[in-house]
């Protein structure tokens, strides 16, 4: 079906935009993790990396910096008929969030069997005593979003094999 | 036993100053919760309440505004050895943010059924697949960390039903 096929290009073309932040993190030594926010209209109103190292904030995860940013641009709390794009399974914090943003919609790229919220059981997002529920698909540019991460740390282990052997 | 009443009191005195932050927050119409972070030493090195409406961030938990002033304050993201008294069971957003800040111990004031981690079921501190694992303590200054949020939110009730049948 044509709808599909576009549908497709969107989430693709997206999470391709995500991932080109997740690069920039990789460059500057962030765990590569790049996150977009779309209002109702499609329009990219925030994007984020992970910059908890540069930072030293452990809540510097880019999906939180990015929904911060997003309710900057609205002047709001309530990200209302937003989507966020991110290249890795959210974390419990992550996923907290963006309950409490609204957001509408969460497409993800690698998933995260140690670390992402669905992965480990917590179905978090769709408890029956939230009074906000969001829909999730998972495993778009799988393969992309997931070769960035893992060369990053295989290049950490590495480097600390190396230093200490020396 | 005279090391148990001691820890009582410690336990008591950091509550009562997390419930101070509290009540700033109720008279600044925010949710009235409010959190304090104490280094090893039982230093306080963070304190922050509810800033949800004040700056439209949908992160503005106390829990994670003292995480993030405590990190600035050591310059570093890890709150090694460090704990945290808040008035009210945290939610996930912030339980995940307190394991990424590898605190030590949490304690906290009045139960959430409706929103809190643990209430709700969501053991995040404690899943087996983690590194970091902390302690938890609830229910400290339960009942008037409590009477501070039902007094808030019955008032909120309050003005909506006189906003209604005006």
């Amino acid at each position: 079906m044509i709808i599909n096929s576009l549908d497709h290009n969107d989430h693709s073309w997206n999470m391709q935009t995500a991932l080109e932040l997740a690069e920039q993190a990789y460059r500057m030594d962030e765990v590569p993790v790049g996150a977009i926010i779309l209002d109702g209209d499609g329009k990219v109103i925030a994007s984020a990396h992970n910059l908890k190292e540069a930072t030293q904030d452990p809540c510097g995860h880019a999906e939180i910096l990015a929904i911060r940013k997003a309710a900057e641009s609205l002047n709001s709390w309530r990200l209302l008929n937003c989507s966020m794009y991110v290249t890795l399974e959210p974390c419990v914090m992550c996923i907290g969030a963006l309950l409490h943003a609204r957001i509408k919609s969460l497409y993800f790229g690698a998933y995260d069997k140690k670390g992402g919220a669905i992965s480990t059981g917590h179905r978090v997002f769709d408890h029956p005593l939230l009074n906000h529920k969001f829909s999730v698909i998972g495993g778009i540019k799988h393969y992309e979003c997931s070769k960035v991460l893992s060369r990053f740390f295989r290049e950490k282990r590495e480097r600390y094999k190396s230093s200490k052997s020396k």
